[in-house]
């Protein structure tokens, strides 16, 4: 099993790497990071939750491979990625002799990856990055694009970098562990994939979908590869976010968006949100006879067997309306949106009447 | 006066910029920026001391060209590098509506550059940077070469990141205002300039001593041009310090920082200490037999006639070999530094005899 390896080479010039997905590849992370060039210092960024059954295990293999290796361990939970703890890794590298030949391996979900990828892009003007995803969600969408940062107060993501890895190493067998709920947010982004950019990719979920709520490593090793590839496309396209084809990665996140702030950030996942958030797109492409009906019961069959939600929270239209207008999406004052046109095909639209997006949160 | 403007284009491919440097050109600011591309807003970061001289007529040049202005100042000093004042900024910022289409633009000396560098560089990972120097060591060395950051307790210039502005306008008539210790301070970095590179440039400079100590503006704006451009030369070859070209930069800088370190930050200014710092350089260099005494009696002679100290602060050997031993051109344990091998030419010497840095100290 350990053999059968995916690879996944993301193209960015002298910035490009590779993605490795197998299953039982976390304990070759030692082997893989040494053949990227000289690495003598690790330090390894993770959680509390996550440090005990994954951390070590990596920083044994880095370790074998004749790598020093300190681990660094935040608190679990979105708190963490702020500009104080940055701060306090920051201080941390420096008292543990961080120098830039070190290589900073995140091993951790979203948080950990999106922190500890600040930190490298940053300490010492930037040093070499490496990830290892342990959620879906990381797996198929933070390991790819080279978005990092952190929080301020009053706003996500308002500081950061991108700054890619030099490789990231996925081993679906991490999944294993991973709550329930958090898994099936992952499995919202995994439909969003097929949605946006590949409908045989879609019929393929569709017709996996015992394998996927069984979480079998080599059937997730197959659908994670085949995300990272949808998403190194779109990101190879636009690497800086640029010509707005990027956009297209944030379908029913409009409305995502606006059900996190009004659920108060915490009370639904990411994912959970996105689920419903491409719901309500979708509704909305069909009201406005961009796709027919049959599109969207297909995506909703698929998210709902998938057990993920897909009914909106209930909301007052007015106040997520509001929310969707802070949007980053929102230019000049005009509600845009990402929205199907066909099962693997979406578009950024602009000037949408606010009473069609009223009518589908109702 | 205003129409003679010198120009130096930093070629760095799609991260080029250009430097313009002219007397009186801080008036023709919001031309520039607006020359430059769409932008519709700028936040000036400045301090308290530069805000009312020149960061407000900078402000009114930027409205004058319908560009939307808010001015955030920082305390002056080294202590404003770092991450709580860069954290309040990006706060600030967030307050004030920056989005992708901001500028920031930086007024004033060194801190304020490195600081709103970095604060640009993080913000909505990348904002568009403009640089405006008003201390002769900004103008001559800041202002090329895109290293940006702030300061941890614990080390200097530990957190940043490379990012190019995307011009640089230098006006030397904002020099007349300079203490006489900084504006001195900064011609240390212009000697060194003649000293590692050009030799024509350091009998330039040897012919223009009453020129350089009146502050005539128009010596200034061709001195300052050519400085900026035999930095861009570096900077070109090994934008991201890679090469170890950029370390010839360095000149002086092993020796200065022990000086700064152990006279207490503060008592000396960087540039006064790199005059030390170079006269023990050349002072090495005469030891090792790589140079001459009438090499380091033209280089002290220059430094003394534009008013810079050049012998080292009373200070122990042993404590000074220690600092020196964790710089960062200490590799492995073993000390180098960059020393001259004729006027203009310069190398990286490693392996030197800690008796014969001790011989120069004394």
């Amino acid at each position: 099993m350990t053999d059968d390896v995916h690879r996944v080479h993301v193209a960015l010039g002298e910035r490009s790497y590779d993605i490795e997905v197998g299953a039982g590849r976390l304990a070759r992370l030692g082997p893989t990071l040494a053949s990227l060039g000289k690495a003598t210092h690790a330090i390894v960024i993770t959680d509390a939750n996550v440090q005990e059954p994954y951390a070590l295990p990596a920083a044994e293999s880095l370790s074998a491979a004749e790598i020093d290796v300190d681990i660094i361990s935040v608190e679990p939970g979105e708190e963490s990625k702020s500009v104080e703890t940055a701060a306090g890794l920051w201080n941390g590298m420096l008292e543990l002799g961080a120098d830039r030949q070190t290589v900073v391996v995140a091993v951790g979900g979203g948080v950990v990856g999106d922190l500890a990828g600040f930190v490298a892009a940053t300490f010492l003007r930037g040093l070499r990055f490496f990830q290892v995803p342990t959620t879906l969600l990381a797996q198929v969408d933070s390991s790819v694009g080279g978005k990092v940062g952190v929080n301020l107060p009053e706003g996500k993501n308002m500081v950061g970098a991108f700054w890619q890895p030099i490789g990231v190493l996925i081993d679906p067998t991490v999944l294993g562990s991973l709550p329930d709920r958090e898994y099936r947010a992952g499995l919202a982004e995994v439909v969003k994939y097929g949605v946006i950019l590949d409908a045989e990719f879609f019929s393929f979920l569709e017709a996996r979908t015992d394998q996927l709520n069984a979480r079998d490593p080599n059937c997730l090793a197959e659908v994670i590869t085949r995300c990272c590839r949808l998403k190194a496309d779109v990101v190879e396209a636009d690497e800086f976010e640029r010509s707005g084809h990027r956009a297209i990665l944030n379908y029913g996140h409009t409305f995502a968006h606006a059900f996190e702030t009004l659920s108060g950030y915490g009370a639904l996942l990411h994912g959970e949100a996105v689920a419903m958030g491409m719901t309500c797109a979708a509704r909305l492409a069909e009201r406005m006879r961009r796709v027919d009906s049959a599109f969207v019961a297909r995506q909703t069959a698929l998210l709902e067997r998938l057990g993920l939600p897909v009914n909106p929270p209930k909301c007052d239209a007015e106040a997520a309306l509001k929310v969707m207008a802070r949007d980053k999406k929102v230019s000049h004052g005009e509600l845009r949106f990402v929205l199907p046109s066909r099962l693997g095909a979406v578009e950024l639209v602009g000037g949408v009447d606010p009473r069609e997006v009223a009518a589908v949160l109702g």
